[in-house]
């Protein structure tokens, strides 16, 4: 039955893409090193890419091929591009994943990734090696429809923002911090940034001419985002969270938000007044510029955390026929931070787009047979001091030689090959800390095979300061359905009763709250080495993911490119050519 | 006749360390991290190993081999380790040069360092890639006599000091202001460190909470340094200079010192109250700790740069039998930071020791013939809109695939075959910054032939702003003999008769003063790829610094290990292993 599923799916999809009238190349290139920035006017280096923040945007029509060049001038550090949302059907090894997909493009390197979009939607791009991502190093990759194609609702114009926080301190600093036995967390962001632009209060910052650094508020590069629309005019704004850290929540002073796609699937659509992203998010939403007035505030708020340090991140919605100016009204606020039931009301709102026109959208086959059920908890714990992440007892550690190119080549001691449990222990309790806190370490291969319909419950708990926090897991390589969240334990004979089997929606992001637990199912159709992690910039640094591989004979049969190889054990592969 | 003194002087170097008693394998285990420290009161994340700043103690016998293994834990960053002064016989890819001698040693990944340690005296290692040196990453390399043999000084005790320079910015955002348009200089930095120990004024530095840093002037890692003495006896002091940018000037209060090493040459023995040391030299010095008192400052100074900002590095010289205290006479301060005369005089003063009886001394021959000469005149020139150094209007550009393995593979397109100019164009104005002040860049590779013996004189200039500053230039692979110095334009026909031919002091450092030339003589005996550069951590970074070659097919033949490939264009060398 997994197989005729299979069978079937990947038949449409590639039907569907062939099919398309005509798919061209679309060629970027990418010239990356560190710039000076100052995004919420306090200035710092940052990652950028030919010479702005955000990165380009990419945009290609659905079956296009996407050709994205990348020269590494980021003195001393590698690199890797991760194209969030996009599965690589075909290209694992493009994924962008360092120790995962790839060895890193190292600094004076030129590496060209190549894929194809093949579905519609909204996407972004990060950096997916350290903390880089934190660092500016992102973004927006949209796929539009061909031409004779339409979405399944209708706009006039549209308009893009990057949402994130942001911090002063270098990554380096805080990474260094996370990693240190005498621990140092990164502590709530500075700013809320829209579309790389925020406001910090720079009475807060003393002057301090050595660190040869400034805030300076009248800094034209931290000058509020402005959105312009024509008055009675519908758009759809597209937006996505990259935070390294906050859950997000984004308002429009005086509108009303229509949320018609979800990580680039049409979802039956909604209406809000204000919109959660957990990090990993994207979304399509259609605004009616038909308001009384002519500026509005776009607000950004924390949601899960408290927010008290953090201030609105405001932008500006400007009726065109009106000079741009900040309205003088408050900052617009979503719920309380922490009115968790807010959150889960909303996140239960999403069900997939009843009868969806869209060839390539992946339905839900409730009949498909379950060929392996896990149960992920997510621990926090304790390895020689240092404080790190685990999965059923095991903390992620990346390896130095990518796990594609370990399987691939069959190269010896490159990765572990014992995956963590499938279930947490037996009697585990999730409001208490893990005692002892000690955990394991390892590269957290689950093997699978082609085919498989596997469900993932990840199951949260309670920290080592006994809080539970929200978590937002994002699928490499795979979309997933969310069959559901529930509260406290997961209970494998009862649990599953509430699960949505009629329209689960279709995402490759979902957050887990606070002592509970979500569930999703996923078919695993398209081979590789795929990370399935929090997208916690910082908890996937210390350890907060998985890896699912599948399908490895067939992606050695495909082949590898050599520019993926150069670290680690691959360098047995290199042999003297003849003279 | 060079052939004849090649054989002759390879050969006494092999059997004097064949005939050593008990060659041993020394072995360290390198662990490579980000840390915090506060060297100079001031917190700063920098590159530490083992957990510790400055790095530990090599320390080996003559004739030794060391293995040094490093595992990297820097995230997302490669580096490499140069042993700066150790000539790498028969191992160029262990010079630790990243772009030349090897490819960097990746985050996640482990590599192993293995060279013979030919001749005792006082070295260091720091790291090669970028500008890593700066961030802190270095420490002392001690080679001693074997057991059975004798300095031709003598001393009761021995203690090691590294000197250095030290800013509060981080790398990253120091080489981002280097490298933009928007061209920013690192300035003069904050203080200068004793054995990686100096004290920043705090009140200079307002809290600024925000980027999670402190300046705190009772944190214990930056007491100043101490070096206890028994009173009466006589020590040997090493001292060595990593400084990024600042020539130094060294002073124990109250004591003389006798020069009698330098670069881990014996030399002819002189007295003095203050030694200037160029960025990347080594010294040892003897001292009498025979003086009526308890505590003395050691201080360190700015040479040949306004040293207005930048206060004296202090120590204490402390007399074991009364307890530590911070004297509180005026900190000792050597010539004047503008007196290049004082400067040029003690550089003047060295000699090769006379009947130096170490065997593996390498005794200049005034007979053998020179086989080449180059002039290179050193410029500061732009290469779009970015200010660059120039080496006869070449600027060097790291290469993407290390020098050392495109030669041996002969890997077509991994390098620039066209050398800089063996001589400066006719009738450059060396007072003037050149004009237009455009230059070339590539990877300034000169090919010399096995047993050449060249003499190469480096032109100082006018730099854009018409100043000219103290260079140190360092090679390696090999040392050479300082010939002389002299004022003004290098004459070909006249400025050589002033060459001192009769007792030259064998180094691999020499300093360049303000419109000066400096001209030293070096035997090409050991084959491989090594840099002749600016010892400035910022001035290699903006070009200044060419590479000799020779001798690849000998490389070629005893072979340079997998482990230093893998970047660039090494990676078309993989080959899928058979199943």
């Amino acid at each position: 039955m997994a197989m005729k599923w299979a069978g079937s799916w990947v038949l449409a999809t590639v039907l569907a893409v062939a099919g398309l009238a005509k798919a061209a190349v679309v060629e970027y290139h990418f010239k990356v090193a560190y710039m000076s920035a100052a995004p919420d006017c306090y200035s710092k280096t940052i990652i950028g890419i030919n010479g702005g923040y955000p990165g380009p945007t990419i945009r290609a029509t659905q079956g296009d091929t996407v050709k994205v060049t990348f020269e590494n001038h980021v003195v001393t550090e590698g690199i890797t591009m991760h194209w969030h949302g996009i599965r690589q059907i075909g290209s694992p090894w493009a994924d962008g994943t360092a120790a995962i997909s790839q060895c890193p493009i190292l600094y004076g390197e030129s590496f060209t990734y190549e894929f194809i979009v093949d579905r519609p939607g909204t996407y972004f791009y990060h950096g997916h090696f350290g903390c880089q991502r934190a660092a500016g190093f992102y973004g927006p990759l949209i796929v539009d429809l061909p031409k004779d194609k339409h979405e399944p609702f209708t706009y006039d114009g549209e308009h893009m923002i990057i949402l994130n926080d942001w911090w002063h301190r270098s990554i380096v600093g805080q990474e260094q911090g996370l990693e240190s036995i005498n621990f140092a967390w990164v502590g709530e962001p500075q700013s809320l940034l829209l579309e790389g632009r925020g406001r910090y209060n720079c009475s807060n910052v003393p002057e301090y001419k050595p660190a040869g650094l400034s805030c300076n508020q009248s800094d034209e590069r931290c000058a509020p985002h402005v959105w312009s629309v024509e008055r009675g005019k519908t758009y759809r704004l597209r937006l996505a969270s990259v935070a390294s850290l906050s859950s997000l929540n984004f308002k429009i002073e005086g509108h009303s938000m229509k949320v018609v796609e979800a990580d680039g699937h049409s979802i039956e659509p909604f209406w809000t007044d204000n919109l959660d992203l957990y990090s990993g998010e994207t979304y399509s939403v259609l605004v009616k510029a038909d308001k009384q007035g002519d500026n509005f505030h776009l607000g950004l708020n924390v949601r899960g955390r408290n927010d008290e340090q953090v201030p609105t991140g405001l932008g500006i919605l400007n009726y065109k026929d009106k000079p741009v100016q900040q309205p003088t009204t408050p900052a617009p606020k979503g719920p309380a931070w922490n009115d968790f039931e807010a959150s889960k009301r909303q996140a239960k709102t999403y069900k997939a787009l009843q009868n969806n026109p869209d060839p390539t959208s992946h339905p839900f086959d409730a009949s498909a047979p379950v060929t392996r059920t896990l149960v992920l908890l997510t621990t926090q714990n304790k390895v020689e001091g240092r404080i790190k992440w685990s999965i059923n007892n095991l903390t992620y550690a990346p390896l130095q030689t990518p796990l594609l190119a370990g399987l691939v080549y069959n190269i010896s001691g490159a990765y572990d090959t014992t995956p963590p449990p499938d279930y947490p222990a037996h009697g585990y309790n999730i409001f208490a800390p893990p005692e002892p806190p000690h955990t394991n370490v390892g590269s957290g291969m689950y093997q699978f095979n082609t085919g498989d319909v596997v469900d993932v419950i990840i199951q949260n708990a309670a920290a080592l300061n006994n809080v539970s926090e929200i978590h937002p897991w994002h699928l490499h390589g795979h979309d997933f359905w969310i069959l559901g969240y529930g509260e406290g334990q997961f209970d494998p004979a009862e649990s599953p009763k509430s699960y949505d089997l009629k329209s689960p929606p279709t995402r490759n992001n979902v957050a887990t709250f606070p002592f509970g637990w979500t569930a999703v199912r996923v078919h695993l159709d398209n081979p590789g080495a795929w990370p399935f992690h929090c997208h916690v910039e910082w908890h996937f640094h210390m350890g907060m993911g998985v890896v699912f591989t599948h399908g490895i004979d067939s992606v050695r049969a495909r082949g590898i490119p050599n520019s993926v190889l150069g670290c680690g054990l691959t360098k047995q592969l290199f042999s003297l050519p003849s003279p």
